[in-house]
């Protein structure tokens, strides 16, 4: 497929860019997801793997190292550990929401069995873990053990403060950490230190994943709410499901006695009727936050590409800053 | 309570020598199951923490540090670490095999959630990945890594060849190496490791841990059939669950081809009637397999005693030695 370079999106620009060590990254990915004894695994592991994912993750370590002029092999390994780590939570994911469907298909867990879901996941965390081991690097195995507390830490608790509205815009950001953020940053930062980069450097591409998956999160928080083409859900599922996303904590921060009724008996309590997804939508309107969390995404996008300032300007620095332009695009 | 010295059973007598460093060991792990978000994170892993399991696991690590002389304090934090393994592995067991109680206890997923059961069991992998990368051994984190894969596909695997009746002792040995010997193995590997050992030295402890583990797999699955004092599960769970043993596979390999359909009902299909399960055990006697069963765990204690030689002569070694007939003394 011939891509017009100027019009192409940029995750396919940069898909392009890092071609060679993309595809270095998929064989280790394919090696690494075999098992000689247990054929369930490379076939659990293939059906989300080869889904179409856009490898976003490996691709931010890839750039990362390439930014800091890494010359050595093991960012292909540290990519591939990444991508085993979003794929082994995805694979708990769908058995903790019980989900029939991950990218329009159906998922591992309906195909197989809860059973082969949890397991499967549980051997691609270890294959990460001996990715990272081979690279030797002591401090890329703390960043990734640290990432993978967080997001443990941020789907429990997901889990926990689903229903409560007393739930705070701090513990909000910590459940986006988790699900999202907390694996960018790390796969920004082992990038870095692969490569041998000074300290603000590190730091930058830090800060530069963090805020990159903070509003990547927010803006899929946002579009189950405002709806927008291809993101495969329907309006209103986190309202069903009773998942406490930004817009509804400031709106509920902002209910009066009437509101705070309406949110307690919906959320709160799960007793949902007709039209009252109507009604939380006109609540957010009423309220602005539909509005605000929109800009709070655009601040964190800016906040992202002025972490690149340390970074060596050049084509894949500025794919980086197209990259957080693009994952607000929806919403803009 | 006192014990007296010479009739403790030896997990007991180790644990009164080993005192002070499972104190710090028990303190490593409250703390690091705390989290500060998500307080059903140590609801869940006290439940099964302090449930009163024997802690062999990361004795087995204290006992190894100690027998090749380790003056310093990261065997403690590798014993937590592979205490949380072990837990995580609980945990996500419940979820797979759908069980309702441990220990004589409920397990987690029904006092929770099975949500509840595959987080918490993420976040105790996160937390022991944590805990060893402190310890700052490459060598280490690629034993436990290499371990958490073995756990993993053997799980995978037990999950495939549970009914599949062409199953092969190899196979049955693979899995039972999942389910228990590759985290005592590492346990006591690791132990060697940080203590600096001599390549011979570690080679014994891992042979040690693995025999040790091996035999002790191999003892709860033939006690599966012919009972015994507190196995806290009933005769013939593995038969109505159709998970092939050894004494199962050997007795399938000797079958004549009334025997191989009645396995075949049983076993591959799941069609089980009122007293498959005597015709079963009946095979079982029929064909010897659960005599042969006993001497093959017997020998496995035996290997692991042996491969104690090189370690300094003691009483710890002793002890090491007792715990390897004790795991067998309940089929002698």
């Amino acid at each position: 497929m011939s891509l017009d370079h100027a019009r192409a999106k940029p995750h396919e620009r940069l898909a392009t860019l890092l071609a060679p060590e993309l595809d270095a990254v998929n064989t280790v990915i394919r090696e690494r997801m075999a098992s000689q004894h247990a054929p369930r695994i490379p076939e659990v592991t293939a059906h989300l793997i080869e889904a179409g994912g856009k490898r976003i993750r490996p691709m931010l370590t890839l750039a990362a190292a390439q930014l800091c002029d890494y010359s050595g092999h093991h960012h292909v390994h540290l990519a591939a550990a990444v991508e085993f780590i979003h794929t082994a939570t995805l694979l708990h994911d769908d058995v903790v929401d019980e989900s029939g469907k991950r990218r329009g298909r159906p998922t591992a867990n309906l195909l197989w069995d809860n059973k082969s879901s949890v397991l499967v996941g549980d051997y691609l965390f270890a294959r990460s873990f001996q990715l990272m081991v081979e690279t030797g690097s002591i401090r890329v195995l703390d960043i990734l053990a640290n990432a993978s507390a967080t997001i443990a830490e941020g789907e429990v608790l997901q889990l926990t403060a689903a229903q409560d509205l007393a739930t705070l815009e701090d513990t909000y950001l910590q459940i986006v950490r988790g699900k999202t953020a907390a694996l960018f940053s790390a796969a920004t930062q082992v990038g870095g230190v692969i490569a041998g980069a000074d300290e603000d450097k590190v730091q930058a591409l830090y800060t530069y994943g963090d805020a990159l998956g903070v509003a990547f999160q927010m803006v899929d928080d946002l579009l189950d709410w405002t709806g927008g083409a291809g993101i495969g859900k329907d309006i209103g599922d986190d309202f069903r499901e009773r998942k406490l996303t930004l817009p509804v904590i400031r709106a509920v921060a902002a209910a009066d006695s009437g509101e705070w009724a309406f949110w307690v008996r919906t959320i709160g309590k799960g007793r949902q009727e007709d039209g009252d997804l109507e009604r939380a939508l006109g609540l957010l309107q009423h309220h602005g936050t539909l509005e605000s969390t929109r800009q709070t995404a655009l601040n964190w996008a800016e906040t992202a590409k002025d972490a690149l300032a340390p970074l060596p300007a050049g084509e894949l620095r500025d794919m980086l800053r197209d990259l957080a332009d693009y994952v607000v695009a929806r919403i803009t």
